[in-house]
């Protein structure tokens, strides 16, 4: 028997605990018993992970759905009942809330039951899998098969394949801007009904998954960052296993290289000697992912600029550094990167490194820094947040800048300060596309820590605004700053806010998937 | 004094011809008198140029806005007066029905005054343009600022970048993929409120045209293929003027090497040796844009086998061909060359010719047929449409496929015998991506031909049944056949027409923009 809710959890709005009983046994009926939670340990698995214990808002069940017509019964249920659902597919974006909803007293619907790889082609390099389909499933399947197929995965691979696309978010391969190598969905929409974009529109349509839209407007960019639909099925397109992979690390010596060093990568990007997505990082970052700062500076505050210089001599980091990677027959890779050592020659002191493996070098035989941009997905990452001690914590800030030098400093002496006044490191990192940086800095703090959480949070909410002051918007973040950050997109007296709720008011007149979403509020809340 | 539109037009249903004269002087002190349109040669302008004089959709007027802020007054007042608009660009797209309206008697807006390049970065390698801006007229203005950018153009340079974009049209860089290739759009909505998409919804955003995606859902796919909107500025992503540019023409002796062709340059695309727009072109298409038929073969029905095979011998050319092109450092050009020379000596009698131009070249100094690959555009393709004789008329069929010859093979074994039957000979051509093909099969006949032109439209609406059934869809069409082709897209009992019309009663509940556009019907018409 389903545990009744205020066991652990709360109520959702407005429903009296024997009106939850009933959806809850309701939702029960539709999906199993087994797959409807409301017990502490379960909640807590979907809350925020980098938070103090017992804080974070509150979800009031986890449902998980193991089909597409399970979950459009669960849709169904939550319009009769005006309950707000949180999707995750897998739950597990820890540096952007993890798993917990928007709303106190949502109902959590987890699709990582729903984690089959539905197909696989290998001379169109595609695969299609559902949300529950992690970056290291996908992995694990292709090699099962012996399939010639690299799949772009970000730092930690646990994560939900389509959770991270429809988040915007990116790997380190050609196919590292995942939003642009999603090709075809099948969405259950707010009302229940079920729509397949693109050329899946058509019944039988071959080419759902390799070409990127149909007949009339394409749709699957509405259900990334939204609260418009449930995705039970992507396309994703995959890299065929070149001949030879190329990691490279470009280091620089002086932060007053950054400006030079960008306008030349950038160059290598547009011309596309550099086809993947490199990552620009600060020397102290990568120091953070290496060991804790108490080793070279004990005090409470930033570490001063003569320490850092001295961590990055001993680890010997740049103070600026480009990890990189080329792909392809290895007479094209060689001179690619000849086009590239003469492109960074320029620079005094620049350090150029590089390897070449064979694409189809076993993980074992690649060193593990290397791992991401050959698509072998790992956890390494999780343990690099100890740079402050106690309970490993993270909130990303994460803001966009036109791929230039000087926008990528004015953006760094504008955070900075906000960083180092709160108590923080500066500790960043950009990815980077042929005109875009897209800035990652991070705020790392003890999750144990009431203090450092709440100056964290802090933080983050002024560099919403000092950043958008100037002119820059964030590609994504956390739950409880989205407000923030969608209130700066206002242009024309937050026109992109009403046509948002226009078209949710009009797919979810009950306003029941993820309320607050992106900012995304539904004219009625249910 | 603007004249009576019962001079030369006709009236938007529901109004009478009080009420419109009434809303024609609105529209003149909005926009001009000068801007506003009832006249005989002005609405034949913006006929369907490939129909006999006196056929085809006649609107009511025509005007030309010459701002935003006149855009949205045009629109406001549609909304009062409840008549229906006909947006387009230029209205040159002729194949697709030029500037003709779907529903009879709607008032055109022809953005064409709207021509102004507002921004070129050279650094970030982008220009802002707005509707009225031709790929004739961006290419001058690049050349004009000496800026070493080329822009992607189709085959006829004379169309609106935007407008083109809009429908999903595609060039030959790497850039080809138009849709792909627009960052960050300005719309006026269907109520007269003014969107920026993406970055550009932050005030002052930095990353408008530099970053495909803002805070949210990606609005500007919305705008494509619909009626959601007026796009009035669009950011255009440009290629480096590349230090060599190698045109390459690949022809092949036999048709059963269509298989084996097309495998070969899918995995030179996917590995991305190839990384434009190739087009595959049959031998009697290329043949069909030199000459007349008439000149080998004077019946009637299409013509035969043995005497394609002697104009192809007669004018050198592959029963299958593939134009394609390099762009980059020359030594990365002569690396991606060598490997596709061994990559097409496994099939006998394979040809390639490949030239090597600077970047820089001169036009003159680089061959007619290379310019479209080189982003030089030209109008010679509207003279190629004399196959047939008389006034050139073309209807384009254009559905798509998976990039493999057993699909390709199958589209043309299924949609031959339908062109043939109708009397006309099959003209294809198929453009490249790495996972999908996008045919283009041509109906050419003399527009002043009411038997030909008849049948060609009989025939192209039984290509969209015949191609739908077996899984194929088209990814654009002509106006008049725009409900038979969304009419196939008709997974569970036609979702993806619910979703669509929700979003357009949403935004636009007098359904005043462009009703009927890609078979998006408002539920009230105006």
């Amino acid at each position: 028997m389903t545990e009744l809710p205020h066991s652990a959890g709360i109520l959702p709005a407005g429903l009296t605990t024997a009106d939850f009983a009933r959806a809850l046994a309701d939702f029960a009926a539709a999906i199993g018993e087994e797959h409807t939670h409301t017990d502490a340990e379960t909640l807590a698995e979907y809350g925020d992970p980098y938070r103090p214990a017992g804080t974070g808002t509150r979800a009031s069940a986890v449902l998980l759905p193991g089909s597409v017509a399970e979950v459009q019964a669960v849709v169904r249920l939550a319009n009769r009942y005006r309950i707000p659902l949180w999707t995750v597919s897998q739950g597990r974006n820890f540096g952007y809330g993890g798993g917990s909803p928007r709303v106190p007293g949502s109902v959590i619907v987890s699709l990582r039951r729903m984690d089959r790889v539905l197909e696989v082609n290998e001379d169109l390099a595609y695969a299609v899998v559902e949300p529950g389909v992690s970056f290291e499933k996908l992995y694990e399947t292709l090699r099962a098969g012996n399939h010639r197929l690299t799949v772009s995965v970000p730092d930690i691979g646990w994560g939900s394949i389509i959770g991270n696309t429809l988040d915007h978010g990116y790997g380190f391969t050609w196919y590292g801007d995942h939003a642009e190598r999603a090709c075809g969905m099948e969405v259950v929409l707010p009302d229940g009904d079920l729509l397949r974009t693109g050329m899946g529109a058509l019944t039988g349509g071959h080419a759902w998954h390799v070409h990127r839209r149909g007949f009339g407007p394409a749709a699957e960019s509405l259900f990334m960052q939204s609260n418009f639909g449930i995705v039970t099925r992507m396309g994703v397109w995959l890299m065929p296993t070149p001949e030879c992979y190329a990691p490279c690390f470009l280091k620089v010596p002086a932060d007053s290289d950054l400006e030079r060093l960008v306008g030349i990568v950038r160059g290598l990007l547009l011309d596309r000697t550099i086809q993947n997505i490199p990552l620009l990082a600060d020397g102290l970052m990568l120091a953070s992912a290496v060991a804790r700062r108490d080793r070279w500076w004990p005090g409470p505050g930033p570490v001063p600029d003569d320490v850092i210089t001295r961590i990055l001599d001993e680890l010997g980091l740049g103070r600026w550094n480009v990890r990189f990677a080329l792909y392809g027959s290895e007479h094209i890779v060689d001179a690619q990167l000849s086009t590239i050592r003469e492109a960074v020659s320029g620079i005094p002191g620049a350090e150029l490194i590089a390897a070449e493996h064979s694409g189809d070098a076993a993980p074992a035989d690649i060193p593990v820094p290397d791992h991401v941009q050959a698509g072998i997905p790992n956890r390494e990452m999780l343990g690099a947040l100890n740079w402050r001690g106690g309970r490993a914590g993270n909130l990303n800030f994460s803001p966009v800048a036109p791929l230039s030098g000087t926008h990528i400093r004015r953006l760094i002496d504008l955070l900075r300060p906000v960083m180092h006044d709160a108590g923080f490191d500066c500790l960043s990192a950009v990815m980077l596309t042929p005109r875009s940086g897209i800035a990652i800095f991070g705020l790392v703090y003890d999750s144990d820590d009431h203090d450092q959480v709440e100056r964290a949070f802090a933080a983050c909410r002024e560099m919403v605004e000092t950043a958008g002051r100037h002119g820059y918007g964030e590609y994504r973040s956390h739950l409880d700053v989205m407000d923030h950050v969608s209130g700066r997109f206002d242009f024309n007296d937050h026109a992109q806010r009403r046509f948002n709720q226009k078209i949710k008011d009009a797919l979810d007149p009950h306003g029941i998937l993820s309320p607050g979403k992106q900012g995304i509020w539904p004219g009625r809340t249910p």
